[in-house]
Formats: structure tokens, sequence, C-alpha cells
């Protein structure tokens, strides 16, 4: 960064629903250079009170007004995500930088459609997936990167909770399905950040039920994501969790194993006799144990995330997620929901950019002319080994 | 129990393995009144070092010796998978109570064999699937039983580790398979007892590789099983998990969650400078962060499985896991290899005993004529509901 | 063990309240081959009620009743502090076992005469400190025995709860105190078995309050405990603790650390939307988020205790905690309670049986003639060092 | 904040040891619009290797003339404590606003003359106290104002590890003492932030003692100190602590619970089977389990505090923690140094600025002219009450 970038970014904040409210508290908070300058709202009502809010100066019920403002220089998309394409497509006409709130789009052709419209325009694009962005991801996968813990074999990212704040989220039409697109789209671009993003996704198992709500739309997935390399990666996602918002990865590689939780075991416990007052997004109790989150915005990767968007425009780079990364994930679900049709894998269907990725290494070491399948260290100083006969059959040898 | 029964029972071990040791452990642990009388073993040396070890009075070569010892009752089986059979059809015809290791068998056809001879034989019989009898799970089971989570949802039941001690686990043909074989025996039964043992397997999807190993069997699988209820079981078995021996259950209710971690996280947590000794089955490392297990047997829930087999043999009535248990695990193993082959959801075969089980309940209520999808307490004190028009079309309302 | 043990001991059990309960759960609980065989309580409506709940075959409301009972061999006593001497008195002249539960006495005269009242009879006497047997403190004594963690120099114990069940232990005059004498014991004997049994308790400084109960006794306490090896012991005791019982040491060696957590934190943790039922002793709520122990007579450490006490009786040996450990007990709480008062260290008076330590070792290596006081490694491969000149002064030195 | 402020702070930094360096990272992190412009070095060689590290445009050997550079109007001191009285007067002198590192000074006298010297020159002057600041403290703290724990009786609050990183922390001279200057510091200010800053320290017991290091200065400390409401706060400080550094509070309100832990246990776990890499501050291994922190600056405070310090300055309102907290924990630090000379409580001599707090509230109820001392609900729905007789006695009730 150079010092003449200190100036920051003026940005128009499209909607006003939670996301809107988190990305401003972002945007505003810390010592940060950037401002939000213009919100759209349908409501004017709601648009007042979230420049009163967030100490916005302009509000407007006019998508085209917020995007034209001559003071903003980039446009955050934080509408339902039947409405990001239109959005999307109306920013890029106008040359400035876009930023769009997770899933890029309901189905992959949709995303592929904002990806071109984008590319032709030749306008900044980010993907807002906040929870690559998380201070524990970071750290975690700059670990992976060095080695620390070999090669990622396996990875599931878990993100449930009780459903979601706002009515469009429940209706398939709008949201194009249920918490596999509300939560699942987390959970695919965490995977694939572990395996490594240019890993292709081959192919998707995935089952989903509506176990609780009275809705069309899943409230319930798990999947399967099978990865060139051989890497699966495996999500569970719900809108019928009991406890809060629980947020979990882990990883499993052939020299080592992480584990990270985002939400409701942080370090952070408190015992509540009364009235505890607001603990965290979605905590459904506010007395008993409670497991607030210190800063939510910073623990979920908004902080992380805006820094490396507007870092990126200010140095001429692509940001860590890109609209490419947002269709891969759309990808991924539409081939969850057509395996959760068929009953069987389905292929994942994608115009991949990126190279190939070769199998998991299966290193094997020999000894007395036989594989050694596993080597212990027993108590007494000896070591066990388990050895693979080449002619058949396996022994074990104390040495 | 009646004071009579103090006198307590006259065990044979057949096998000096890993699982004999544990169980002679846990036999003649704490102010138990019962004893190995006799351990089988085909090698003299391992069994003279067996009856030195744990001060057991006789050794044979003989597995019909040790069945017929005239003090013993009750005969244990610990022997690699492909010899349970025979074993347990020679105690069959002695009319010896018998107690077999997990898994039962190599296959639902196998394990339908040993269910008929001891039938017909009408002797006592029991499986030995210790981690349902864990003393979290025992209690979280009845937790369960009280309705304090609601209507069971999904069970996700996790055995890893970074492989077996034994040679003969890692030979495909007489262990039946890998992990699953191994490892997913124990997770089956640990999600049918949370889902409810009356509540059928109905299908299965499962994925299995070779990701480490240089061998045939498989070492890492995922396996979904769908329960008649609706519920889904999911588990997660490797033997190349780095770190230790991962054993996690987790269930999700319609109103409530549990999450029990029965070994590396158990509020046990020791950092040694140097060398910390023996920390705990398959612990990998003796200095650094170690998280040992308390008292092992009782963790993995030996001394609770063998007090529920004595107490039932001693009341006459059945134990809580029996051979048809072994025979439905087997059933649903069968079904993950044919659905890892044919990469689609596969039918449990089954010859099954119990009768049917409703779906999940998914009661809803009404407000004003729509459907309540959620309600959510705000800040305020007022409350936000999402509402379903049945014309179609999802609302938010703050009342 | 031999074989004819087997036969088990019949117990005398003084007293129905909360630890009859746990002490007889435990004593009747798994295989065990020993027996309450007769229960003493001043109340008829209360001893029957114990002889139903227990299945035992007798109940008197004569304490020498109890003891004579030609097929007792062991006497328990669990009742209140202030009627320890005298029961025990008239088991030692019976000639029988005496297990007496925690504290000993009131104070260090009331406990010398107990203890000397034991010894001139002869019999068998355990002091029942089921704390220091819990499974994880028995594995961590271990380590600490097998020099894992170096030399103890600091060891915490906290059991800290909303207060006790019955109406005696709140009155300073039956109790001997309030929180210290409830709570206290526990402590001081946990950290001296970390420290060392032979490491004599040199001197106290106690702070205690009664912040919240309207009582007279303390219901906060915190105590050093200077031993003389220069060990700290510190201890910190609450009847005024809200969440649950909480229960964790933590000891911190030259060469490493322990912490151990026995009751909230033991990985099992359960939200519960509506009413869980009974979770664990001293619990406070039956919804939100719960964390049960799974077999809280073993985690408590009932279970070895009393495996301890009878196989201690049937091979002729000391029991672990023996009546001048309680005597040791009492001279620390007395030390405490003069501390609190004078506002200044007060030295532990004592009969000391063992011998002496030394003070914790400061082995330390030069370089270049200076002392090394700390070294590093630096990211780079190279090491820092902080030496200390013995001309005067400190520098920091890469190598 | 009006959106003038914008341009941001430009700040010389006096030193470049650990702490410049984790400021620097904060200052010139995320989209900050502050920047350090000039950075102080005795070493011409540290200096340049500063500004190429953190991209700071100047160096220079002259405190003077970092203070007097053109562009900057705040000064931060991260030199050793000794340094910190001549460095702050110098800014004083200049009219610039003052931020310095923790702990002020090396007493309570030369504490009170550098609050002296700022207040007479009427410059902002901040505590740089950060660990008021994580984001975990802030929101704890929020929630004991809000009342959820009721009244504060008792802090915890403990900071150990291995031992600092240069030289001069281990000189007595330099430092003003050993762990209770470089780590009591923190503790002391954390917990008068839970017990609220207008209650009055009023006395302190302290131990201390070097039990490991070749040093003069105590190496390991604990020290309890009394409030004028009652409360008590209680530190624990080590030099010698193995396995990281270990950041936790405890805090006990009549209502309530708080546990923070800030640093070896946030829910990010990493088992590395080879070389994991640099993972956090003072952890003392690379490989086997590590708790990695997942952004350090952020999680230690640092970001938050700078946020208040220069919000405060361009609002026109004091920071949340200034120089007179700073005297504040001089004071207690000298009680302490003094109480472990002395054995006894010292009291804290402090110009104490705020005014009286009343003792913590001891309500009670009567049931039957009794008082009532506690109320359980038992499994089977009835009460249970302890009541004590004004006339004296305690009696259990059932109800």
């Amino acid at each position: 960064m150079t010092r003449s970038d200190a100036t920051g970014h003026r940005v128009a904040m499209l909607g006003t629903g939670l996301i809107g409210d988190f990305y401003t508290m972002t945007l505003h908070g810390r010592r940060s250079r950037d401002r939000v300058e213009v919100v759209y709202s349908r409501s004017v009502e709601r648009g007042d009170a979230f420049c009163e809010r967030w100490d916005v100066p302009h509000a407007t019920t006019s998508i085209e007004e917020a995007i034209d403002h001559p003071d903003v220089d980039t446009v955050v998309i934080g509408l339902p995500n039947h409405m990001h394409a239109d959005a999307i497509a109306t920013v890029a006409a106008s040359g400035k930088a876009v930023l769009c709130t997770k899933p890029l789009a309901r189905t992959a052709d949709e995303a592929k459609g904002i990806l071109d419209v984008v590319e032709s325009a030749g306008v900044f694009a980010g993907y807002l997936e906040d929870l690559v962005y998380t201070p524990k991801t970071i750290k975690a996968l700059a670990s992976v990167g060095a080695g620390a813990i070999g090669d990622v074999m396996w990875v599931r990212s878990r993100e449930t909770h009780p459903g979601p704040h706002s009515a469009w989220f429940w209706d398939a039409e709008q949201a194009g399905g249920g918490c596999i697109v509300d939560l699942g789209c987390h959970c695919i671009e965490i995977i694939r950040s572990y395996v490594g993003k240019g890993n292709r996704p081959v192919e998707v198992m995935c089952w989903s039920d509506t176990l609780v709500h009275p809705i069309e739309a899943e409230d319930n997935a798990i999947a399967l994501v099978r990865f060139e390399s051989g890497a699966i990666g495996q999500f569970e996602v719900s809108w019928t969790f009991r406890g809060g918002m629980d947020l979990r990865d882990e990883v499993a590689g052939t020299d080592g194993t992480i584990w990270t939780n985002h939400f409701l075991r942080t370090g952070f416990e408190m015992f509540a006799g009364g009235d505890g007052g607001y603990v965290a997004e979605k905590a459904e109790t506010e007395s008993g144990w409670l497991f607030p989150v210190g800063d939510e915005v910073a623990e979920l990767g908004y902080v992380d995330m805006f820094t490396d968007m507007f870092d990126a425009i200010d140095q001429g780079r692509e940001p860590v997620e890109t609209f490419f990364d947002g269709y891969v994930v759309n990808a991924v679900m539409d081939a969850c929901f057509r395996s959760s049709a068929s009953r069987q894998w389905e292929p994942v269907e994608l115009d991949w950019r990126h190279g190939t990725t070769s199998r998991i290494a299966k290193p094997s070491r020999s000894e007395d002319g036989m594989v050694v399948i596993k080597e212990e260290h027993l108590p007494d100083g000896r070591r066990k080994l388990i050895l693979k006969d080449p002619a058949g059959g396996f022994v074990d040898r104390i040495v």
C-alpha cells in the first residue's frame, strides 16, 4: 500500500437486511478509512433508519441512483439472491467495482452469466465469502500451505443454526433453495480453500430432507464432494440445529489435523443466572450457560474480507475470492440438488479454468523386502512393525 | 440382583491380543467378583505371559479345552473376525454363555448363521459393543429416552485413529474389510442407539477409499444411513487420522443437541516438556500437549458393558447388546460395501424383527391464518414472526 | 489379590445423607463383591427408605447396633463432622475397620485424638478423601511421579458450587467452619498429593469472607499453602459460585503442566430446548446448555477410593489416604482460620511424621562464562540467548 | 466520528522491540487510516530494519527528533520501563499526544510524577493496557455492566509464560521488578475493570518467589487485592509456565460467572506430525498438538486499544485507559512488593480520585419467620429449603 491510498473507498450499500448491517458495522469499524456513502432500500423508512443507525449520508429507493452516486467507487450487493444478476449488470455498466454477497447466484448458469457480464465490462469483482476470511481460517490455510499437515485428505465444514432471519430465505423461488444455498455455499468454499482452489471438484453425493419446518425447501442436507486429488469434502448444513450457530471446520491431512470452531466454543463462557442480554447472532437463550463471541464481525471474517477486497482494488490484483469462485460454488450446489434427486453421485458441470491436480501421494518404504504398513513405538523402547508380504499376508514384527 | 449372585462368573478368554488385555483388565479391576479362569492362545508363550500379566490360573492352546474347563460358565470371544463363527458354534454346543467382541462377523450372512446357532442352542449370547456403554453414552441415551432433545434427526459418530495394532486387521480376507469393519461397526450401533433400535435402517450411501496405506482394504470411509423415521446417521471412520484416537458423537434432535467426546478432549490436558510416558491408546506423542484419558477401560465402556452382560445372565434377561444387534450392524456394513461399489444408495437387506417407526413429527401452528415458520425474540422485547401464506409467499412480521 | 478374597466385605453405613447415598451407590454398583449390610439413621423413616432404595437388609437407629452387627467387618462414617470422633471411638473399640468421610474432624486437635484412638486400637482406618482418587487425578499423579512435568512448583485446586444440601453444613458449630471445612479439605489433599505427601506444609496465608449468605461461617475463601520444597498450593473454595460445581486442578512443574476438569467440562455437552431432567450434582438448570457428567461416582473418585480401601484391607497394607492425612488436612485448615483472623502467614502446627524435602532444583548452565537465562529458537533457525553477566547486567545474543 | 477525521494520525514510534512490532503491525493493519511516520531506535541498524519491515518513512537515533517530526501528532512509548519518565516528559513539552506502553512506571512515585507532568502540560495521554481491550473482555465487561452476573465478588486474572524475550526485562533495576511488573500490571487492570474502576483497591496480600531462573527478580507471584466493595482480585503471574502463554480470566458474580481464555484454548487446534512453523507468541513447540491464535494483535486487544485511543483524541474525550489507571496499577504493585516482604496484608497507598463503593449486597428473604439460606428444586417438583432459625440453628424443610 502506498500512503496516498489512505483516502479510502466510498461505498454504495444495496440492501438494509442483517447482512447490510454486518457489512456496514465492519466498514465503519476500527480506524477504517472506507465509508458507506449511500444506501439503497425499497423502503424509505428502512433506508432512513439505516442512515441514522450507521451515520450514512444518503439513502435512496433507486438502485441506479445509489450506484451512480458521484462519490461512490464501489458497490456492495447485499440483496436477496434473485436480485443479484440485475444489480450486478447495472454496476458493471457503470464501470465501478462490485462486491457481491454469497451465494453469487441461484444456479451455475445464472452465476456464469454474472461472471461473463463483469468480465466483459472489465470491472473489479469480489465475492463476499466471509467465512474463508475468518482469522482462524486464514492462519490455518497458511499452515496448510506451508505443509504443516501434509496433503489434505478430508475437510468437514459444518454450518447449522435454527434458521434464517428474513422471509425471503425460506422461499425456494427467491433463494434458489434452502439451507444448501444459504449455508452450503460457505462450506463449499471453505472446503475448496483447504484442498486447494486449483483442485477440481469432480462429483457430488448429497442427501437432503425437510424434517421440521413446513416449507418446500430443504432444512437439512449433507453432501460429499470428491476432488481430483482424491480428497473428500463433507458439508453438513441445517436450519433445525438447537443451541445457537454451530460453525466448525475439521481438516485431516496425511501429516496432521486442524480443528477450528468459529462460534460456540471460542474460549468465552458465561453463566447468567438472570438475563444476560444479547449474546451472539442466533443464540437461543439469554440465561444459563452462554457462549458469546468476542468481536463477531472479526470472528466471522468480515474485517479481513473487506481488507482483502479494498487492498486488492488499491493494488490492482485479484481478491482471494473472485466471481469465478462464486460460480464454482454454484456449480457444486447444482450437483448437490441433482444428486439429492437422483440418489447417486453426480458430476460437477463446470467450465474449469485451473489445471489438473495429481492424486494424494502414498509413499511407502520397505524393510526386509516387505512393505511397512505401520510402525509403533512400544513403552519398552522397542518398535513394532506391521509388514505386508509381497507374496500375500500381513505380519507383526517387534524390532 | 440377589446376594447369592455375589459368587460371580468364571470366564474363558479366547485370545490374548489388545482386546483380551482390555477385557481382562476390566474383569479383574475394581472390586469385581468375576474372574478369568482360563485363557486360550495359539501360542504357549503368549498364553503364559497373559496368565502372568493378569494372574489367570490356566492357559491352553486348545479352544475346546478352554471352553470345556469345568469352572467356566462364560466364554469371551476375543479372536480375529474370521474365527468367530467356529468358536461360537463350539461354545453353543457346550451350553455355556457366549460373549463375542465386535464385529460379530464379516458379513450379514455369516452373522445370521451365528445368530441361528446360538438361538437354536438356547444359550445366552451378548454382543460386546463397548462404545454404546460409555458412561457418557449411557447418560446421553437416558436423556434422549426422557425426551430431552425431542426426536432425533441426525447422529454423527466418528472413530478415527492412525491404524490398528495387529497384522490381521489389515488383511481384508481375515477381517472382512478395512476401517469400515474395524471402526464403522461401533459407529453404526451408536447411531442405532440414538435413533432408536426399533427404528429400521432402510438404506445406505457410502464413500470409501484407500488414500494412504499400501493395502487393498479401505483406510477411509464415510457413510450415511437413512432410518425409517427419516433420521439420518453419519459415520466417519479412518485409519489415517493424525493426533491420537478421535471418538466423538454428535446428536441433533428437534428440541436439543448432544455432543460427546470420549477420548481426546475429556477435561485432562498435560504439557510435557520432556518424556511424559504412556498417555493413552493410540496417542502419537509423549511430549508437548497431550490429552490422556482418566480410566480408559471405563471411558471406553468396558466396565459398564460387562456389568450389563453379567447382570443380564444373573437376572435372566437379554443384555442391551444382543447378537441380533451384531447381525444388524453387519447388514448395514454389507450395504456400505455395496454402495461404495455401486455409487448409489443401497437397501439394507435384513430379517427385521422389530416393528415400524413413524416419520419424525413436524407439528406446525398458525397465526392469522398463516403458518408460523420461525419466531424470534428481539432485543427490545418484541417478537419477529416469519409466516408462510397458504396462498404462496413468505412474510416477516413484528408483533 | 487372591481369589479367596472374592467373598467381599460387609459394611455398616452410618448416615443416610447425600454422602451415604453416593457411597452406597458405589459399593453396590458395577460387579462389586462388597455390600452394605446395615444402615444407621436417627430416623426410622429415613433408615427404611434407605434400605428400600439400595436393597440393604437392615436398618437401625442405634450406632452401636450397626457397628456390632455380626456380619459387618467394616464401618463407614457418613455422619456430620461433630459426630465423627465418638462414632470412630466406638468402631475402634469393636476392632473393626473404619472408613471416615472427609473432613476427619473439625480441628487438628480433634483429628489427633481420633488418630490416637485408632492407632491404639490397631484397627484399619481409611480416610475417604474421594477427589484424590478421581481417575484423572490418579493418572496425573502417576505422570508426576514418573517425572513428566519435572518438580511441581504450583498447584491450584478449586472447588466451588452454590452451597451444600443439608442444614448442618451451614452451622459453623456442627461443621467446624464453612466452605473451608466443606471444600477446602478436598483441595488441600489434592495439593499435597501433587507436591508430594512427604513435602511438609509449612505455613498458610488465607483470606475468607461471608459475601452472600446470611450466615456466620465463611462462604468464600482463598488460601496459599507453602511447602518445604518452596512449592505453593493455592485453593479457592466458595458456596456462592453460579453455574454448577466447578472442580478443577492445575499443576505447574518445572518441565510441564497439568490441567484437570472433573465436572463442568468433561467432553459431554447438551443443549435442551425444553426440560432435560436431572443433569448432575449441583447443576443449576435443566434447560439450555448443560454439562452432564458420565458416571458421577466414578468421575468423583468414589469407585477407585473404595477399591483402594478394600484392597488395602485384603492385602494388609495402608490405604493411599490415611487418618494421618486427615489430621494433616485439619492442621492446614486450622492455620487457614488463624491466618484469616491474623491477616498474616501462619505456621502449620503439626506432629510431622515424614522426613524433609529439599528446595526445588534450579540448575543453570553457562555459555561463554555467562549464565543462560533463556534460550529461544527463532523462525530462521538461529537461537536467541538471554545471558546474565556475572559482572552484572543482562544481554541478548543471537547465535 | 466526523468524516473529516478520516485523514488519520501520524505516529512517532519510540522503540523497535517486540512491542514496537506488535503496535506497528496493528497501526498499519486492516484498512487503518493511521500510520507510523518515524521510528526511534538507539541502533541505526535496528531502526532501518524496522522501516523496511513496516514500510515506515523515517528512522532516527534521537528521541527528540522523532518527537519533533513535523508530521507527527502522536508519540507511542515502546521503551524499557526505566526510560518512560524522561521520554514522556519530552513529549509533554512538545504538546503532542502521548501513548505509553505498560507498565506506566517502575513505582507509584515515578508514575505520579509522570501523571503530574502530562496533566500540567495538558496533553492527551493514553495508557496502552491492551488486555483490557481484548474483544472478549470488552464484551464481557459490557455484560457485567448490564448486570448479567450481578455484583462481582471475585476475579482471577492469570498471565503466565516461559519468560520474556529481551534482556532488560530480566534486570530488576531497569524493569522495576520481575513478573509482577511485566505481567501483574495487566492482571491488575483487568481485575479493576471487572470490579469497577471506581472501586478502590484497599489492600494487597502477595507471595512471590524465584523458583527456577538464576535471577534476583521474582519469577512467580500470586496476589490477592481486596477492594472497597469486599470484592477480591486474584492474580497469578509466572515466567516459568510450560506450554505456551496462558492468558485466562475468571469472574464470579452473585448472579453469574464469566470465563475467558485469550490464547491457548480459543477454538483453534492443530496436530502437526512434522514441522508446523510459527504458531503463536511464546508457543514452545512446532509439532504435536498446537493451539494457534487466529489474529494475535486482535485477540490481544491491540486493535481495539488503538481504536479507542485515536477515537478519543478525535472526539476530545478520555480514553478508557488513562495515565491515572497506570498510576493505580503501580500503586497496587508497590503494595505487592511490600506485602511479599512483610508477609502480611499491606495497604494500597494512593491519591484516590474516585468516590466510595458500598459493600456487595447480601439481600435475604424469610419464610415462616426464618431466613432462607438456600432453595433447591427436587427432581419430584418439590422445593427443599435450608432455613436459619433466628433463635439459632439451621433446618432442612421440604415444601
